[in-house]
């Protein structure tokens, strides 16, 4: 818990500061900075300090990593090398630039495509983006030749994301503001309490151009650590992060009291004891006698039943899955999907206010989802038997890091059903045939401040794949005066729900963007809509009006397969190798089955619709090209939207027989509601990458039932009695 | 397996009856009836008793029933009760009619809200279906005054559910038809062999009136027995069952060959050994130190975390979830359901053929999903540790039979997450928080002929309710000459795709139709759509130039809430108390959450759509009617459509401040793929009943996190080693 302490002096408050800064630097790299004030880093250290020691530090066990795969992610010794050869270069060698991201340059697909097991793998290459002198620099790290092989500058919109130093400048710089200070005075917000995040301001005209800025806004965290629910209503404080200067303040909610945030407090050791009404049940353990079915081998490649696939953290998607692979009916394993992962996560808010317009966020290009992947909690995020993963990124100062348990791969029997069927004894059979469903899940939650984003990868052994989205963590929500509806005369003006005292849960959408490069048994692939179409039947001809029909149309070029999902015109969404038939002659694929989900109703020359454009349709294809994986753009901070996934699909290539990459776009229209506060329920959506005619057959007809002896005996632990 | 015996004579011939001939008619009541030829009974009789010998005969278990809640179905002793008082009347003195459906005439609303445990239960009715000199009869008879207290004779379309009887009518009137037995050797089908099916034939027309017809439908067994693959194409009978005579032949697919049915057999027991190649996963359960957290009290009353609920089994509808009630902060339980079912089941199949175009099954009021869901397969239909309850029907002559294990319930936890919050460290605060999921489903499965519909009630304890349609089994497929698609010049004539060798699986639909009587926080609710609608700002009014609002309307009549789901007009759909208000004044409330479905695209005015014009709109309301339960109305078989829930709704009644009935029906179109062959990896979609302000806050704040002590130690058991 916070220690109350008087104020002494303005700038050795703590300034909190938002988003990823353990993991974007690390304490032992990124304390210490020489444009800290030495009071203000003294304080902010030792609180650093304090807040680190709490971490998990597992970097020693991944000190002899060595890469064994051609998409294995860099290792802690790759870094380092790739640090130094940047210190061989200019400017990195007399001032060290901020490194915002440091990844892997995959190899092009045909190098990965071509390696065996056992095969030297293919030069290691860095991408590194800097910002040096007002420019993003796109170098190119080569760590076989020790050298940077390229630098580019870039000539389009938008920034790399910010780093952690761009964030306490944030801060710091509006810390220092007498305005500002006054402000908080007025409000009566003990500066002890005071938490101030960096928001990422999107990009609203001319105005906003030209430098790289942060808009900070501050709560209180005065008797509960769940800050969000107590802002410090319409102070907004528009931060110049390289001149480290205040370019606008806005400050129009005195007026507005501070929400009380009782019990907003969502801590199990601060609840009151578990009482008699609380919906407690008995926990519960998924158990395996024979110990989980899956490995995971050289640190990356996951087996399980009949799939194999590579699966990596990422800085930005969180987690990518490359080569996914499933074994035919000979057991030689099949591609279907080369690299899949979460592109982009665009998150409008429904206010137009001065506080609150710019909130639009895109939360992988902007902070990183997996710059916010913190560690699962065992048991609760992830069941027992759940194998871990840790991330190894870069810091600002090029140092790596360790994110740990940063995503979990667990099987899943959920009591569900693989297939079954009853036949009635009567029919001369008597039939009760029913498999029980196992899964294997890749999971990873990024909290993404306030929001927690739940990604579960999930296979199937009948070859389908689930990707589900869930959303946790606590709502974005603006401070009101009143306290009930029954103070309020007009609730037009309500941009969302009072869900507490003096606490509005403002209307907001969520869309996840997937690239998902399928490779149906090779590269090139061709995209089909399978329409069903009404047809009437001619007079005579049959005694029923009409019946539905499938007409199946493969795409020639991207505008073919722009697609907006509609209930009355249902489409099957297919993409299928055109060189391979099935045993049949029908085309083998994959199909994608949307469930429920939502689409943006802003306005297309909306400056966030624009930024956000690959959520103008729900379905996209596009020809592959390694400089179009983030639906967004490369740099999406403050981007103008000129290199978005429509930007590009606007150029209507050729996509009919060619390595295609399809894009799907799962969203959410989120009204809040009491319940969401002060934490949300998890609120989860999906869609499917189904096989069709991918398989000869049922590809599970042979599972195995579950018979009692195979079950575990259990026993309860001694320690709970 | 079958024994194969040389063909003697056609009469004695094994006929296999299609559809629940165990549990309308029980062998030990139905079989000797009089209209059935010595010769054919005896062979049948036979066939019958060794399949009713495999069957788990319970009922002495169920002999000492009581019933305790006036919502509890009959027990034995009640059934044997009715039956005598029927005997007691004419016509049943004399000769007693066959009983097509009985069930309990549920008290008035407002009795059973009424009621509290301990009262005496309201007098007991039973509402009896029988069809007696070409009419339909609903008699209701008192079990208090031991009494025949009405009967009434149906003026509308629509026949009750066909008994078993009916159906050995309907094969062994096709088998002593010459035309019939010379087309099935001319196709070369040993009458050993030979599986006939009565399908019922939807409604087409006046000359399909004033009779009760089925038509009969026939399959080969060779070799397998999944005969559903084997169909024997372009002959069906259609006959009049109660002149017990052919209505008409027709035979247009004897150049069609039988599907060989290679590989089509999915018992385990049959399975070549599983071998490498097969997707096996090692065995798991879902284990409790603790033991399970739910109780079912006086045989029907579920009782979880902070959950009510009455379930009972329902011939027609399968299970029937009555007086939901969930906790308050209080601890006092909260109405929010009265009653929850499956009230009809659409399933049109898409080919205008002679032999197919009648194939729009209504398989609730058809056939009854009580009726075909047989006992569910323990550790394989529902995990370890489940409850599970039998079904206690009528049959044809009014005798009680068991249906054993049909309903199963368990706890489930699938490793999914309650609610979750990572705070980022530097935010000063070190909290990782998460929170397991664990839910409680009822479950059931219905095996209509091919078929099989796993249904889910799902539970939370933050009060959500998913309820869940997951479909399995067989595909009805049509016979074609073509091998494969290289045969075919054009294929678009086909009505479905080919899955194996000359076979098609027909492409589809599937519909459910769900009756929610919502009773929130008490029987007077309003509907209500949240409409999301995008706002333009007016010039100079912000940088941004649209938003998303919520606008409110309450329905004031049964128009105002038909509902086309639309992406691009979304809604919420809320159902709600007007006389009650959260502690801030929103009005507390349930809402509809639809995920993924599918819309009928059939003509409004195709004979199978008007009978099916539920399917019209997703979702709908209507007042309160206890005569309006069955969405497809409550004679089906061959009805016109005049009793549908569009019927009941045309008259737009009020429904605002009314005890109200919300409708949703979840759709599936199947276009079926070769991985559907031989049976159907479970293809599953659902939807939500979600409280919106109904809790004052997240009702689980206070879940408790799984801890390690609190999981169970597991060991393999000695058997399998």
């Amino acid at each position: 818990m916070e220690t109350q302490c008087s104020l002494q002096i303005l700038i050795i408050i703590f300034v909190a500061v938002f988003i990823s800064a353990n993991s974007r630097n690390p304490p032992e790299t990124s304390v210490g900075s020489t444009s800290t004030p030495p009071r203000t880093r003294r304080k902010i250290n030792l609180r650093l300090n304090s807040i680190y020691n709490t971490i998990d530090h597992n970097s020693n066990r991944h000190f002899s990593d060595t890469p064994l795969h051609p998409l294995d992610p860099f290792t802690v010794s790759e870094i380092n090398k790739i640090r130094s050869i940047l210190l061989a270069y200019e400017p990195f060698s007399s001032s060290f630039p901020p490194v915002h991201t440091l990844s892997l340059d995959e190899p092009d697909k045909i190098q990965v495509l071509d390696w065996k097991a056992g095969d030297p793998i293919p030069p290691r290459r860095a991408s590194v983006i800097s910002f040096i002198d007002g420019q993003t620099h796109l170098v190119t790290v080569d760590l076989n030749l020790e050298a940077v092989t390229g630098d580019v500058v870039s000539t389009g919109s938008g920034y790399p994301m910010l780093t952690t130093e761009d964030q306490f400048t944030a801060s710091r710089v509006v810390l220092s503001d007498l305005e500002f200070n006054k402000s908080i005075l007025a409000r009566g917000v003990d500066f002890n309490d005071l938490v101030c995040v960096p928001l990422s301001p999107g990009r609203f005209g001319p105005d906003e151009e030209g430098r790289r800025m942060v808009k900070v806004q501050c709560f209180s965290s005065q008797n509960t650590p769940n800050f969000y629910m107590r802002p410090i209503e319409g102070l907004i404080v528009t931060v110049d992060v390289d001149k480290q200067e205040i370019v606008k303040l806005t400050d129009t909610g005195r007026d507005i009291p501070l929400p009380k945030g009782t019990k907003t407090d969502y801590r199990y050791t601060t609840q009151s004891p578990f009482s008699e009404v609380s919906p407690g049940t008995n926990p519960m353990s998924m158990e395996q006698s024979e110990g989980p079915s899956f490995t995971v081998e050289n640190g990356h490649i996951v087996k399980w039943a009949n799939w194999v696939f590579h699966l990596k953290p990422d800085i930005r998607a969180g987690m990518i899955i490359s080569q996914a692979m499933v074994q035919g009916e000979n057991g030689v394993y099949r591609s279907v999907m080369y690299k899949g992962f979460a592109s982009e996560l665009f998150v409008p808010y429904m206010d137009p206010d001065q506080s609150w317009y710019f909130k639009s966020y895109m939360d992988a290009g902007e902070y990183g989802l997996g710059a916010t992947a913190m560690a699962l909690v065992e048991l609760n995020d992830c069941p027992r038997h759940a194998y871990y993963m840790d991330g190894v990124f870069a810091s600002a100062d090029g140092r790596p890091y360790i994110q740990p348990n940063m995503i979990c791969i667990f099987e899943r029997y959920a009591g569900d059903i693989g297939w079954r069927h009853s036949e009635i004894p009567s029919m001369g059979f008597d039939i009760r045939e029913s498999r029980p469903k196992v899964t294997l899940v890749a999971r990873m939650a990024a909290s993404v401040g306030n929001y927690d984003y739940i990604f579960d990868w999930e296979f199937q052994t009948d070859g389908l794949i689930r990707i589900t989205v869930g959303l946790s963590g606590m709502l974005m929500v603006k401070a009101t005066p009143y306290e009930n509806l029954y103070n309020i005369s007009d609730t037009d003006d309500m941009t969302g729900t009072l869900v507490s005292e003096n606490v509005i849960g403002v209307v907001h959408d969520h869309y996840i963007s997937f690239h998902l490069d399928m490779d149906i048994d090779g590269p090139n692939n061709s995209f089909a809509k399978v329409n069903l179409v009404k047809e009437e039947t001619l007079p005579g001809q049959s005694p029923r009006k009409s019946y539905l029909k499938a007409q199946r149309k493969v795409a020639k070029t991207e505008d073919d397969a722009k697609i907006k999902l509609n209930l009355y015109d249902p489409s099957e969404f297919h993409v299928f190798n055109p060189a391979k038939r099935s045993r049949l002659g029908n085309p083998t694929g994959y199909k994608l089955v949307p469930s429920g989900t939502a689409a943006s109703l802003l306005d297309l020359d909306d400056p966030p619709q624009i930024r956000a454009a690959f959520t103008n349709n729900q379905i996209w294809v596009t020809p592959h090209n390694r400089n179009e994986e983030w639906a967004g753009g490369l740099l999406v901070s403050q981007s103008k939207g000129d290199d978005t996934l429509a930007e590009w699909s606007a150029r209507n290539r050729e996509i009919e027989n060619k390595d295609i990459v399809l894009w799907y776009t799962l969203g959410f229209h989120h009204i809040p509601c009491q319940e969401d506060f002060p934490i949300m329920p998890t609120v989860s959506s999906s869609f499917e990458l189904k096989p069709v005619n991918f398989f000869d057959r049922n590809p599970i007809l042979n599972a195995k039932p579950t018979f009692e002896k195979d079950l575990p005996v259990c026993f309860a632990t001694d320690s709970s009695y």
